[in-house]
């Protein structure tokens, strides 16, 4: 069996309608290429991308900024309480092979900068635009290149 | 459904042979009490306590002290490369409801200490004695008490 | 005695001449106002606002992603070897009153965007434009800026 | 100019009155040796020790548990905020060439075990015998055995 592919979902804690669609979205479709979810653990975006990959069957890791597990999301299969604060966002970053950030503010640009910074790929959905991020405009999009080689 | 119980395993990542079957039963004994196993996700004792987790159909998470997953061990359903080193052993026990340790160096003893500093309750099974120290001797003994809610 | 300030000094660790001449002049003008200067501990505008500071008599602390000195810059009053790799950035940022930013690649743009994240203070020389980080055009300026409270 | 050597002093938060002597006049030996003392910010052993290394006009640095500096000891040098709670522990712990242990609980234990897992030297005043440590009765045996490189 193929080692797993881990891909973090990142983006804001308070989403609007639009990016909880399209976070869902991407979720979905990362559980349905056999892709594990990696993300800070909360609500708005996060949340979104855990609620989608668990109704496909997938497996979701949140790791918390909190050192207890209270603020967690409920689709989560795995919750990490780091109590690290924002630090853990260098930790979402590192736990993923790709990058999906869905809208964003300072937390998830920390986020894609630590990530551009540590050579991982980043693909932006409705995001920041960089000359590193891969931006696309769909969810369906954003999972085909995520889970394709990069070549 | 209840959340489910995590727990972590410590214990030296170059076992002998009995800390190896102990560890292994241990594993196995909470993934059929439906606990979540969490380790440093090396070898030897971390190693053992996962394949037996996984043998019973269990989930097994490891943080591990690298910055990549070159160094996990293959039992593990998620991997958090940390890249913090032994600064990792802190998330370990962050993450766990309760601790078994199983033989153990001087790793292991930083893991035993944050976590009773923390108040985190300990197994131990053929390891250090402290006051604090639940002692046991059996794996099947340090899965029941490790489980069953402290009273 | 009034406690101290903090200053953060972000930027590239291969920095241009102007970078360099600017993080210098920075260093000199924080450490004139009695200000301490923490910074990730490595080269280029690291190393500038460092000697700059150690040269007006000022206090320096680096906060280094490897696990021991031997990367530390030698204008260091202090160094501290993180062994967290990027996610150093973040006790960069934590450890500051005001962050200021000369140039900067993802690296910084990290520092950036935990420091707006946390609601600290950034002042950019040279640097991104957001709306939240106070752009000046001076070493001078930005040191007035970062040593009188913010009103 | 020869590189300063770090001592970390690690101890209770709360202290005896006999360890608050014990530490005072290991921090004020390590200054008067140049050496800079490392330590978690906090009161007890800690605070003894940077008060003992200021009043002989040493630096001292705290590497606080707490991501604000309300908690510091008012003997710090250096106050470093880290937000990380106890894995701040293995921060103080890399950024020592030396460990002195005055007493201790379970946090200093962490510490202790920490050390000695990196193969950093632990020197005990009044604390658990391990065979790796090296116990002294006083505090000048102690700081005399830090400075001096170890044959």
């Amino acid at each position: 069996m193929a080692a797993p592919l881990y891909v973090a979902v990142v983006g804001p804690g308070e989403a609007t309608g639009e990016q909880v669609e399209i976070a869902e979205a991407v979720g979905r479709g990362l559980a349905q290429s056999d892709a594990i979810v990696v993300c800070g653990g909360l609500g708005g975006v996060m949340e979104a991308a855990c609620r989608g990959a668990r109704d496909a069957g997938g497996i979701t890791v949140g790791l918390l900024p909190g050192a207890d597990r209270t603020d967690a999301n409920p689709h989560l299969t795995i919750s990490i309480p780091t109590g690290m604060g924002e630090l853990r966002n260098g930790l979402v970053v590192r736990s993923a092979e790709v990058v999906i950030v869905v809208g964003g503010g300072y937390g998830t640009l920390s986020e894609v900068a630590l990530a551009l910074k540590a050579g991982i790929r980043v693909i932006g959905l409705a995001t920041w635009s960089f000359d590193a991020i891969e931006s696309v405009d769909s969810a369906s999009h954003a999972v085909q290149l995520a889970v394709r080689p990069h070549t």
